[in-house]
């Protein structure tokens, strides 16, 4: 997607070197930084100058593929693992894209693990954009559909499912992406996504830089928005769905479903199908929900007099709770859009779309 | 209610003058300041050192004292009349108390003016008390019949509808604090409330300051809390109901019913029943929604390195939209909680209570 008028990537290789987006500096600077050692790319996953589940599986594998240019061995290629996988032990992405490339390399020569590791970090972040690109286009009817019947189109979106998120289009803003640039008139509500803002920050960042129209509200917002039928339809992303269709994404996502079915507006969940979890059954019993820093909601970062700060914005001594996920009931999902198609968010549903997964 | 220990209200007398508690430097900073004139009255209601329904009435009710002080000719009168109401046009208990308080000064000779002017603006803040003394009295019983069931009470509370909104108790936060100095173990989730934040801000700091234990939750975060049987008993404020029992309140509110209906967790709205507009009967389609400044989207107040300042929390150049209430639908709400008693959601209910309301 384009940042002031050029396209850009999350990640991408220049020059034999491996360039990222510092995100930790968005939205109030644009910056780009080399990751030139398995170093520079372990401290872009620990410190999230990168995240999203697509692009820390893609930023892991080009570690690896770092770490192998300095030193191929095969006790090399052990340590990088553990060391890239240390960064951030939860995220499945990331130990997924390190035992791909880990199995890739083992039977090769160490002479040749570098360039075979580079070959497959670019597959992954490829793989991901077709994935994308493939979810945008099934998105992309429900879009024209609306459009056909009264114009202008409103999406309401969570958080930031975004291309920022993942090595390109996004999963919940591929489909907006590609209304807008096929000229579709679509302006998005974007919730601010409290405790850590993803959505005025990233989402807003990134719709504004692509040049389409949105419009930041805070997340008490959405349901009085859909009462008035300022809202057509909703899209978002997701951490882990279960076979069963039940949607576990960033805290405030439930809410915005059940508007959305009080108020008969379709709600969307867009998701590669690797996060399909064939394992849960019931997402809101089985499903643990972590509980971040309570500073995440005491405290908030923004831009004041003297440049990006972390300020308070609770009563002194007033503690905090952070759980950072919720789940939504499958009953509330009008659709999963996968890279496949769109599927009823129930198990014959998903089944339908992905027949090679025997029943449980 | 209690400040560090010593019993206060929001307003009160002293040694002749009069004394408020400046809201602007809540919860950073406890301090309290004296109306020592007409001028002093109207500032701090322009500029919101007081807020809150009832106690802007009281307020504008010592305004008049105080200009009846200053010149109590019926020409300072009127003219203090149209001065007071300036200040915030909109408030509809700031026009009661000035029309009710020049109507029982007019037929007085101007040397009894100033202190009938007095006695009527204490009466007005001491008929709040009483009301919200007994909207709590009523609510205590639903705490109560839970503490009863399974000891610890979690209540979920939006906005601040607390004492500081009013001359003492708070109505939302009346049950609370009554059941709280009774002993019951009442533990009170506290929505942040963005965008103004008056949950972590005000409802945080007056809980914190009286001794009532409670946890900050970002306004995504309570249809989690509810899912997983974290939450008793819902109590929130109320702007204005309509006679078929539709809430208009803060924004958000609404979200947070849809989650109580959905998890069958009581919703109480608590309110004095002059909020109550007889006029309206579709709170949805009836009530105009005000839009405030965007700036209150995409800036947030806090304490940061160098005190107190203004931060922005939305990615520059992106536009913020900022509805200030939202209806909750009659539907979803369990009870009204009066002062005399908690009515059903519905004409028939509130028709039962104030049987004096002839039918439209």
């Amino acid at each position: 997607m384009k940042v002031d008028g050029v396209s850009y990537r999350p990640i991408w290789e220049e020059g034999g070197a491996v360039r990222i987006i510092d995100q930790t500096r968005l939205p109030f600077a644009f910056e780009t930084t080399t990751l030139g050692s398995e170093a520079d790319a372990a401290h872009a996953i620990r410190e999230m100058l990168v995240r999203g589940a697509p692009l820390i599986g893609a930023t892991a594998a080009y570690g690896m593929a770092l770490a192998m240019r300095e030193d191929p061995s095969d006790a090399n290629l052990a340590a990088a693992w553990e060391r890239l996988h240390a960064t951030r032990p939860t995220a499945i992405n990331l130990r997924w894209a390190l035992d791909d490339v880990s199995a890739r390399l083992r039977p090769l020569p160490p002479a040749d693990r570098a360039e075979a590791a580079f070959a497959r970090a670019r597959a992954i972040a490829d793989e991901d954009v077709a994935i994308n690109r493939a979810i945008g286009e099934h998105g992309l009817t429900l879009i024209e559909a609306v459009a056909a019947r009264k114009g202008r189109v409103n999406v309401l979106t969570h958080c930031n499912a975004g291309w920022l998120a993942t090595c390109d289009w996004g999963t919940a803003t591929a489909p907006i992406y590609m209304a807008h640039d096929k000229g579709i008139d679509v302006h998005v509500w974007v919730d601010e996504t409290r405790p850590r803002n993803q959505g005025g920050f990233l989402t807003a960042w990134e719709l504004g830089q692509h040049g389409v129209p949105h419009t930041v509200i805070v997340d008490n917002a959405g349901g009085h928005l859909m009462q008035h039928g300022e809202v057509d339809l909703c899209f978002v992303g997701t951490d882990r769905t279960t076979r069963t269709g039940d949607v576990c994404n960033k805290i405030g996502t439930y809410l915005k479903a059940l508007a959305a079915h009080d108020n008969g507006v379709p709600f969307y969940v867009c998701l590669p199908s690797p996060t399909i979890d064939w394992t849960v059954a019931d997402g809101v019993k089985e499903i643990p929900i972590e509980a971040r820093r309570p500073e995440e909601v005491t405290e908030v970062q923004g831009l004041g007099r003297n440049g990006v700060e972390t300020f308070r914005v609770v009563s002194p001594g007033s503690p905090g709770f952070n759980p950072a996920f919720d789940v939504t009931p499958a009953r509330l999902v009008s659709g999963l859009v996968t890279e496949r198609g769109v599927a009823a968010a129930s198990e014959a549903g998903l089944r339908a779309l992905f027949p090679e997964r025997a029943a449980a």
